[in-house]
């Protein structure tokens, strides 16, 4: 089953009993979470970060074992995983090389690869090169499952862990201002951000993006649906002045294909710098899913307000929190 | 030494005293398992069934290292040896990259990298492209190693969880009827098998297997010799209207190479359906040991009699069994 | 911050009250190690060759993760680092497609990874394709990070076990007697050693190479400046009959690209085989840091001073020693 109910479309639990220990069986979509789970969430999270080598709780999830299944690699998602699970006692097995399960020669469908795996252990995450992978996974899966992305669909721990930060670093997720720069066409991590934040009240948006990459029409109908205020810009400078958050991206290369003219065009042009940090608010901050380019200098690592390696952080926490949410309850 | 004893030709112990303990030094071909020994292994693979996330006995292992050589990729068996390692509480050291210590720039012995591996672990699980490498790598390791499969050679523990599925869905191993379907000449697993069950009394075989792949001259001889019947026919609904057993298995396509028409010709030939399942005895299985394409239809998964997916889970435990019994004894 | 100290260019700390507890930051080349350091160090190695399964000290580093960053695969160094880790209790996050954080697309600086592993880990061990690559690293880690490895640079710990082999092979590191075999120009290796030896006191060398690969005149000058007597022969047995040590090498094949003449006549021209063994004193070792090809003859590995593969044993409790010195201080 999925998400603990049985139509597949309204994936959000809504039993009273169930929600008060495990809200969710598994997590695909940034779209189970409303903003009472994410506020639970956002608070376990909090007590995940005061977790250290054995410490209370560094061992609540000993004897699980969490399968790590990517069809393509990702290092940096399954390292963080990985170290999620280890942090709270687990046990991990993994593969980068899960389309051998899949392989020309073998032809295995991901459904029975699941059947297969799930004998194994007691969660699994999964990586995916298909949008959709995921919740067809969770469909068969006896055992929780995570996306860790798949493909052009979703990313939700990525979501989870740009929202986290912010309320963490800002201390509120309404009434806030926040300046979205860079590949905003293609950026899963951005049109998921921007989605998650319209559940909160009396925020605004800018869109900071080169021409071939401005935001698309489906979130900005979104947003003006849910009453957040959005506004296209290409002033940098002046968005920098008045932001509670700039959450920077890398321009795409690999989406570009061979119109390298056009890549070349689109990057380096909005770039944040020392003279953006000059104009910023004294409590605002920078974010970035990283990895970053040029997009970000050098010089601004060491500003207190670069949070974007904080941010790196904040995805272990998240992906501990709901390790636990998935296989303890709250 | 192999198997504890000294001539490598007989490799089943026969000092009464070892025998009480530690039957095996190392495990690299079905032949090592008489049915007495069978019969106690799977006794204990029982017991390791009842094994979960921090009951009784699941840190029996603690502190040994199980270091995964793998000189070919082979996800869904290395990932089964490392769970059953995990679950009993042990350490995993994984290469699925084990070519290169042999990489033709370097040219290292497989025994050399046998004596290296040895000073990081406390047991070995080999996977290897060459027919015989197990049993060469056995002969000089001084810790317990475990054959996962060396090329067209032996896979024991495959053969092991097949019959241990018989037993355990069947209830016995004498006085059945097995039909085997499908790759016959080139499947290591039903070869394999047929060797194994013909330790058993009033075992009745059934080949079914396209004109390209039909069950070589050597098995037929060898289950004459130990007064198995066997019987070739074509008709797969007269079979699994008769049989405890239908074990079903995938047409190599790597094995054709570009014998494209020969490949297309074979496979299709003998499906297992919903109407084969309508014809199977009640307490009848079907097994397969996976992945599986289109030669059993997906229809037939939710049929409780399908049990292929129930034999991928005691390929978990009888490789606990194992890794139990070399390490610690019965 | 690099060794403990501010300035780069010395790296041995000189802190007294740290000394006494954690005298290194960080390992990334052997010119760390003066000689009281190196005694203190084999002296808890020596220690370390005492934990077993579940013995006393083997949960030392319980709840502490190692990641192993690995930008080309090193499979035996690999697997030596995770199983002193997991020796010593503790989790090891694994990665030898590290490349993949500064793939062509994504262009991640090296620092920006250490910044974000850092944030899953305790402690990093790096191998990297580029000289100097594990100094840049430990200038920005938060944690202990490790040199496994930088390019033609350093392998600092295959150098600390090599010295470690000696002292506890010939009981004492004056006063003795070592023949380098083999290729003294392109050996990482054999530099490190010679360099290691110069602290100590009345040593004397013999470097036996074919001429394309003579020991290089920045190692001779050093060790002449150090007092280190040195003489170049191409006598092997004459050497051979007087040595404490004859440390042999692979001739490195990989190292002439498309010379293979030059490769021919370089290798098998020394070779350590039977002959060489009668006339080796009785308390006398060969080493070699392995793989082996041919130039140790099989024949030999049965001799007691063979001590090649003790010598690789010797590397585990080396890699725990420094894992423990680094994350718990002595």
């Amino acid at each position: 089953s999925i998400g603990g109910s049985t139509a597949a479309e309204s994936p959000i639990v809504v039993d009273p009993v169930e929600e008060l220990h495990r809200p969710l069986d598994h997590v695909f979509e940034a779209q189970q979470f409303d903003r009472e789970l994410l506020m639970k969430l956002f608070d376990l999270t909090r007590q995940m970060e005061k977790i250290t080598p054995n410490s209370s709780g560094s061992r609540m999830l000993e004897g699980f074992i969490m399968a790590t299944l990517f069809y393509e690699p990702s290092t940096r998602t399954r390292l963080s995983f990985e170290s999620a699970m280890k942090r709270l006692g687990g046990n991990v097995l993994t593969t980068e090389n899960a389309r051998e399960f899949s392989s020309a020669a073998k032809g295995e469908t991901l459904e029975d690869t699941i059947r297969t795996v799930e004998t194994y252990s007691d969660i699994i995450v999964l990586r995916h090169f298909e949008s959709g992978a995921a919740k067809r996974a969770a469909a068969v899966s006896s055992v929780p499952l995570i996306n860790a992305g798949d493909g052009p669909g979703q990313h939700p721990t990525q979501a989870l862990l740009d929202v986290y930060t912010i309320q963490r670093e800002i201390g509120r997720l309404d009434n806030i201002k926040v300046g979205l720069v860079g590949d905003l066409a293609n950026g899963r991590t951005v049109r998921s951000l921007a989605y998650l934040l319209s559940k909160f009240d009396n925020v605004q948006m800018y869109f900071i993006a080169p021409e071939v990459a401005r935001m698309k029409d489906d979130i900005k109908e979104h947003l003006t649906a849910n009453g957040v205020q959005w506004e296209e810009t290409g002033d940098l400078m002046d968005v920098a002045s008045k932001v509670d958050v700039i959450y920077q991206t890398r321009i795409q290369r690999e989406r570009f294909a061979d119109r390298v003219e056009e890549y070349d065009q689109a990057r380096g042009k909005y770039i944040v710098d020392k003279k953006t940090m000059e104009v910023l608010p004294e409590r605002g901050i920078v974010m970035h899913p990283l990895p970053r380019l040029d997009e970000i200098t050098e010089e601004v690592d060491t500003d207190p307000r670069a949070a974007y390696f904080r941010q790196a952080r904040n995805g272990l926490h998240i992906r501990m929190a709901l390790l636990k949410l998935l296989l303890l309850g709250w």
